[in-house]
């Protein structure tokens, strides 16, 4: 099969670069000063036994972070940024992620090194068989698996574009044992580039078989964490690869086929031996050291030249006998992985021939690549210390391995805390949404971004898969719930009818009934609307009636905004966010306008600046509240009560700087869900029972909390919004938060929040 | 009690012309001779015994059309003229609605008058004491039963204005009280103005005891259906009133309250008794003969003045000895009733002055009544041929009252049948939500508008009720669905992971990445577009690939439209729009641009007029297809295919007058539901189903749909529409319509499609 022909092809270029990525990121926790920790697996991740992002590896010390299927390498770092968000956040406060490969410092004795505490008893007994075998020192270095697969398209073209194979899976199982012979034959190369264990910390070694020197990867030479040498498997062609596994289970060489640690893992089936019928699916990638410098153990940069250099690498002739082509890599390898970091590779001029043989590929193929990536890692075969052991070895040599790996532990922990209420890799998405997600991939539940733009996702758990958008739209409410609470007319004579308190009114289509309709309202508070009210255009509130002239000139103005006009008993009070979640109040939420309170020696400028430096208040909805302004519409209201923006007010004085109470132009969001009686809770459950509402957030006037609602006039009830906030309610301006977004997951997944 | 005084009170003023309204109005059913039918009640009206609307009276031929409680005049036409429509369209199209109050000629033998053939054994035992009593015959009398309530606004403001009563419900029931003493006392005007049962037809009478000249009102004389005259209650209180009913049964002169046959009858609790706890809460008139000049036996006029003058009785001083009182009036009825109907009534005197009483009250309460109104009456008193029995007995004297009455009825006929795609009362609705309230009237389920223009129902049987707008959004479907449909890439994401063939492409968010992309589409049909398509601007459709130039292009025409553009494959075939409700294909549609085949004889122009003259096409919607313009996009059109106006087609050849299929440009509707094969249906049902949508409307591309579609290629899915179109089915251009209202109600209340 010669595939270099195969990739010439023209028709083939618009796919080479198409492929599909995860990534599996395996990590220790460690205490803020850079020890390991002896805390279990945090609880909040739920059952790691069937997590599909965060799990533990070998230790309960050790978490494992999963990426789902990527499409493309930027859409693989937003998972891997939103798991890691997570993940932080989910941990003890207390505790970071080691960013090395090499475990920090180890117990003294052995046994303290605790095996991951799983439900599942065989894993727990598969953890003990390797800890006997391989020591638990061992099992404690972390690493990457990178998880690649050419995309199907590609696969499929080239597929028809040959002769030699009738079977698809034949086809595509050569192209990966091809990719996995020449991977395994130059892993040298990567070891240089990306190897990253060059000493270990206190306890790693148990005896003196160590290496004397520093080196570039510990982990990737015989010190690492290998098979014993007797387990030996032939890449010739998938029979043969499977038979020798099996037989070395037989010979009890392997306690199972997973045992077997190669650099590469063919993945097809479920189990190992599927594959005989499936094919080889994907190629896992398992020599890969954590990048200390990389936020999420890997760059962006090394998933790109990997790509590149798998896809060579399918270009590339590869030697006529397999097994020796093979094992000649390994043997270059282990040399390239013992040499001591600041060294030139004895293998230079080959690195760099293969380079250029990547570099004309890449022109002949046209590939559209970052443009600094080739030239980067030949900077790295010239200068060792540009590799990443070189980098760590040089940086640890001011002060200690472990003080570097700290440093950055530290700054990657402050990165992930910095701003709680956003989801890494989502932020171009709305807050509630990203919170959503984050409470999704904390509960284990999967979540699928259908459209970014429309916060549209796709949540499954254990098969069963809902939809949601903008966080609070879901399968539980009905079609015509959310149609029925637009339209405020219907709103109130479903309210009306089911006995709860609205404001009495009529609707008119023509201004002259309108007009005529004047004495049922003169002598109470009321206010005009149009039916349709766009920003509250077009409306008059005569608190206390109206003469016959501001009336008619009320309708007028309502009129010219629409051609259904409200006239509406005006309901004196306090507005209230009730927001209710299958059948409970779940949180109260008041909205003050934006506003400063005086302490007597600073003027409204200065306490405003004070305000805002509030870390949830930002700009453009970037965060849960907004930052006050001060332009015109402040200056107005400021004006409205004789103050300018250069006054002092007097101490405790509040100022307010908005007429309206809108959190987007600075108000205040105050959490109230344990000031309300569980009268008024059961009022607005009901009240959202009675519209047909599963999530709700009903709007309540209420005069004055402390009077029974049942008494006249306690309350009235003004509008059902069927996309109601979150984020106020989650990240209040004071009061207690409440996580809205965890009991909407709990409606939609019940299951997920047993035990 | 001096309710003068009250009334005068300037705060009642807003609402002494507020009322509820209730109309009852029975009719026999007559063939389109004008004979009485030998029918059963219309099956398709379901089962009469609970049906809110439409029932039998005492004998099967006898409808009774109710409607239900109207906050206003207008709104009570509608409902009448609803339910009529209804009524009309529901019975055999060789029968229709005799306007009289004395029924057509009678069968000879009384047993061939057949009583209502009810359900409930005890209405039927009822029904046949009845016919025993006063006998069949003279059970066969139609009328009018108003239903009268003043508004609960003004009750309650004048009880507070009172001191007499403590209780409201004592109050309401002596404002009650003194409206029937002085109703029975003044009837005898209702039944000079309004009677109109001047004669009868063949056997009616059994015996010689009838009048022997015409008369006002037959039906409200002693030759009517009245309880015989031993029979005699006390208005003077209510607690009188009820005992005296009680003894009367007791004594075995009723069979039971409700045979006693008042002009007034209290209404308030279910039951008689209730009254006398729960006051009385309505009356009903029931002395108003039909009008044979009202298409529903009542107009509008009618009961305009039935309200003004029942809220002047109210006002009006009576008489001290209430029996005596009413004895009085009873009396004078009778002689009004027996006058002759061109003959001045010797209360000609006594009627003016009570309308002169009538105008000043009219006058000082400032009462905003119809221009005419007054005038109206006051020239009837007049004119006894300006009287209903006056205008009838004199049309009859030319030829006969049963030709009279049944060129009325063909009239009616004529009306009720003329747009059957319409309801009546409803026309400024959508056309589907019209019919789905007809379907809904006919099958007995209680249908509230509860706004207009919004197409927003409330539907309830047997106290179970649904939210319904524009006939297809229910609360069958979930919340997320139709968001999910609204947004096409996440419409084809759900459909392609569901195993769909959908239109293959690529999103991109910025002009150089979709640019790139170019080699991928080249050399296939496909279409650029902006994500958000209105009304297709900015969309290209290039059927066998484009240049790089052209596609350029097109990425900047959409890229102009929208900051995401979608690049998808071409589906070449015909768009077949499936419509699915809960799981099954009720409806497949194939629509066509407007077009004409030609003749070889005429002109495009004529072609069209022709064309044009189907009763289905009209303008603006207010018909199910629209009539073919001849404006610029036709001509434009036509210039396209070397056509103009005047250009005679050849025979069969087929003109088209536009590019889009709308049919609200004039495109045809062709019903394709029995073209196409099951497995089709079966893939519409589950890529609806995999949508999670109960009510869609599915469009399918299908280049031929004799090819199974399970070959590549059969078919692809465009788009799921979660607010589909209905009456382009249910009146196609060409072939079967499929009522697919009906099949929305039955999903919505199975329950009332039992047996």
């Amino acid at each position: 099969m010669n595939f270099k022909i195969l990739l010439s092809k023209k028709e083939l270029q618009p796919y080479l670069l198409k492929a599909r990525y995860g990534v599996e990121r395996e990590g220790q926790r460690v205490t803020l000063a850079g020890d390991l920790v002896t805390t279990e697996h945090p609880s909040s991740l739920g059952n790691r036994q069937f997590h599909p992002y965060i799990q533990t590896d070998f230790a309960e010390t050790q978490l494992e972070l999963i990426t789902p299927v990527a499409e493309s390498i930027p859409e693989l770092f937003d998972f891997l940024s939103g798991i890691h968000d997570v993940a932080y956040r989910s941990m003890n406060p207390e505790e970071m992620i080691w960013p090395l490969s090499m475990p920090p410092a180890l117990p003294e004795k052995e046994e303290d090194i605790l095996i991951a505490d799983l439900e599942r008893f065989s894993d727990v007994l598969y953890r003990r068989y390797l800890a006997k075998t391989y020591g638990r020192r061992k099992q404690m270095v972390s690493g990457i698996h990178f998880n690649f697969e050419f995309s199907d398209e590609l696969l499929h073209k080239m597929f028809a574009l040959q002769n030699k194979y009738t079977e698809y899976i034949d086809f595509k199982t050569e192209v990966y044992l091809k990719v996995t012979r020449n991977y395994l034959h130059y892993s040298w190369l990567i070891t240089y580039l990306f190897g990253a264990t060059p000493t270990s910390e206190a306890n790693y070694f148990d005896s003196e078989d160590r290496p004397n020197e520093p080196v570039r990867s510990i982990r990737n030479s015989s010190y690492g964490y290998k098979n014993h040498g007797d387990v030996q498997v032939s890449y010739q062609n998938l029979n043969r690869y499977l038979s020798d596994l099996e037989r070395m289970v037989i010979e009890g060489k392997l306690s199972e086929e997973k045992e077997f640690y190669s650099s590469v893992r063919f993945r097809g089936g479920k189990k190992m031996a599927d594959l005989a019928t499936a094919g080889i699916r994907y190629i896992e990638l398992r020599n890969i050291d954590l990048n200390p410098f990389g936020y999420w153990g890997i760059s962006e940069e090394q998933v790109e030249f990997l790509h590149l250099f798998l896809l060579f690498l399918l270009w590339q002739d590869e030697g006529v006998d397999a097994d020796e082509w093979v094992a000649e890599g390994e043997n270059k390898n282990e040399q390239v992985a013992l040499e001591h970091p600041l060294n030139v590779t004895t293998y230079q001029e080959e690195a760099r021939a293969l380079l250029e043989g990547l570099t004309l590929f890449v022109e002949e193929r046209e590939l559209d690549i970052s443009p600094n990536l080739l030239a980067s890692v030949f900077n790295m075969v010239d200068n060792p210390s540009a590799t990443l052991a070189g980098q760590l070895y040089q940086a640890s040599q001011e002060t200690s391995q472990k003080e570097v790996a700290t440093t950055i532990a530290t700054a990657n922990y402050k990165r992930a805390w910095e701003h709680p209420y956003q989801l890494a890799g989502f932020t171009q998405m709305e807050l509630s949404t990203q919170i959503f997600m984050f409470d999704a991939i904390q509960k284990g539940i999967q979540v699928e971004v259908l459209d970014d733009t429309d916060q549209f996702l796709k949540l499954t758990f254990n098969g069963h898969s809902e939809y949601v958008k903008n966080g609070n739209m879901t399968s539980k409410d009905s079609y015509i719930v959310p149609l029925l609470m637009e339209n405020k007319i219907v709103t109130k004579k479903v309210l009306d009818k089911a006995g709860y308190r609205v404001p009495k009114g009529s609707e008119f289509s023509n201004i002259q009934a309108a007009i005529q309709a004047y004495p049922e309202f003169a002598d109470q508070g009321f206010v005009v609307k149009p039916k349709s009210t766009n920003y509250g255009l077009g409306i008059s509130i005569f608190k206390d009636g109206a003469s016959f002239e501001d009336y008619k000139a009320a309708l007028e103005v309502a009129f010219s905004e629409d051609s259904e006009v409200l006239v509406e008993e005006f309901l004196p009070g306090t507005e209230y966010r009730f927001f209710v979640i299958n059948g409970e109040v779940k949180g109260i939420l008041l909205r003050v306008p934006a506003n400063v309170k005086g302490d007597g020696l600073r003027t409204i400028e200065a306490l405003v600046a004070e305000k805002n430096e509030d870390p949830l208040r930002g700009e453009h909805h970037r965060t849960p509240l907004e930052k006050i302004q001060l332009g015109e519409l402040e200056k107005i209201a400021l004006r409205s009560q004789g103050y300018k923006m250069t006054d002092i007010p007097a101490k405790d004085e509040i100022v307010y700087l908005r007429e309206n109470s809108n959190i987007s132009s600075g108000g205040d969001s105050i959490d109230m869900t344990d000031v309300f009686s569980d009268a008024y809770k059961e009022i607005a459950v009901k009240a959202v029972e009675a519209l047909g509402a599963v999530i709700c957030g009903i709007d309540f006037i209420v005069p004055d909390y402390n009077v029974d609602p049942n008494e006249p006039g306690a309350y009235g009830i003004i509008e059902g919004n069927f996309n109601p906030a979150m984020m106020i309610h989650i990240y209040p301006y004071s009061g207690k938060g409440r996580r809205l977004t965890m009991d909407v997951l709990e409606l939609l997944f019940p299951e997920a929040f047993t035990k």
